[in-house]
């Protein structure tokens, strides 16, 4: 058995190493300055997501707590492998294949236990099939949405995508919580109505 | 009673109007950049240090769920007041009653039930008095340690504080973790023992 300091400084040095999230950068820009966003920021912004929408899940009993977690460590894999830009189907073809070696490598800093603990809960996620993991990838989809309709469709005019492709990609949304799909749909039609997304 | 899409859009200007605290630069630098970390990436950290650490709480039936809420929205008052750097004796003297003004702001955009919750939660991190707010406070002071160690003491020699000053101001980790505090301070003599502290 690992003496607790030994166990601390695994711990620890996993900390360390996942600081660098918040240098990896993402197609969304901010509201106010329009910088890229960076997946710590992104990550946090779910987790408020989370606890303030959590009321319009499909699932009534949702573990709230394990929603958390998994958004918590959903994008670490992207230290390694890079942000896959949700429009981007070449990148997308081996996309998991990617990220499950930089899931290996980064949990496996921590001691071995918590390193499944977490893999499995990174596994969840990905796999889409607990209310909980179809409420957070809800949550990673609407998150970009809203700050695409709120920056005049930045990314998505930047890269040509059209209301169709939004539609298709985000519409999962309702797995996760009927009542946000149909408050994102709204919101999307209104920003066909300005011009900001190409019909 | 209000439909369902009043609430939803008062939620999500919630939502919108809180993505600014990315935009709130503190001391710590990170490790890697060595840029400004934003209050967003600083939330988001922490809350991944909980979810990696919890298990050294000081009381081993922790609410994990109400640790995280507090501190993924424990900053948002800095929106309006700004970030005070801990060293800063003359701008901590008014920090709380500026911070309380912002909470009625911030908090407020929301459903009024849901402020409320909101700010109790925010009331209870302030206040320090349950193992909750303990540990989660425990959490907001080593992950500035934890970056400044890392970065050669990067905030404290650009402010001339001492390890009297550190240890005065981050040993109530001890609070919430008598285990996370002696690793700590060890981490804390290295960094005096290496020059990048003044003893």
């Amino acid at each position: 058995m690992e003496s607790l300091r030994a166990r601390l400084t695994r711990q620890v040095r996993f900390i360390v190493e996942v600081d660098r999230l918040k240098e990896i950068f993402r197609q969304t820009v901010l509201i106010n300055s329009r910088r890229a966003e960076n997946d710590a920021e992104h990550s946090w912004h779910l987790c408020l997501i989370v606890i303030t929408l959590a009321e319009h899940a499909n699932d009534p009993a949702l573990d709230v707590l394990r929603v958390l977690k998994m958004l918590i460590i959903h994008d670490l894999v992207e230290i390694d492998a890079g942000d896959t830009f949700a429009y981007d189907t070449q990148a997308m073809a081996n996309q998991h294949a990617r990220e499950a070696v930089a899931a290996d490598r980064i949990f496996g800093l921590l001691p071995p236990d918590q390193a499944a603990g977490f893999r499995a809960l990174w596994d969840e996620f990905e796999a889409r099939a607990t209310p909980e993991s179809k409420f957070a990838a809800a949550v990673d989809r609407f998150q970009p949405m809203l700050l695409n309709c709120q920056t005049e469709g930045s990314a998505w005019r930047r890269h040509g995508v059209t209301r169709d492709r939004v539609v298709a990609r985000n519409c999962h949304i309702a797995d996760g919580s009927k009542d946000l799909w149909d408050f994102a749909a709204t919101m999307l039609e209104e920003v066909v109505t300005a011009g900001h997304l190409q019909p």
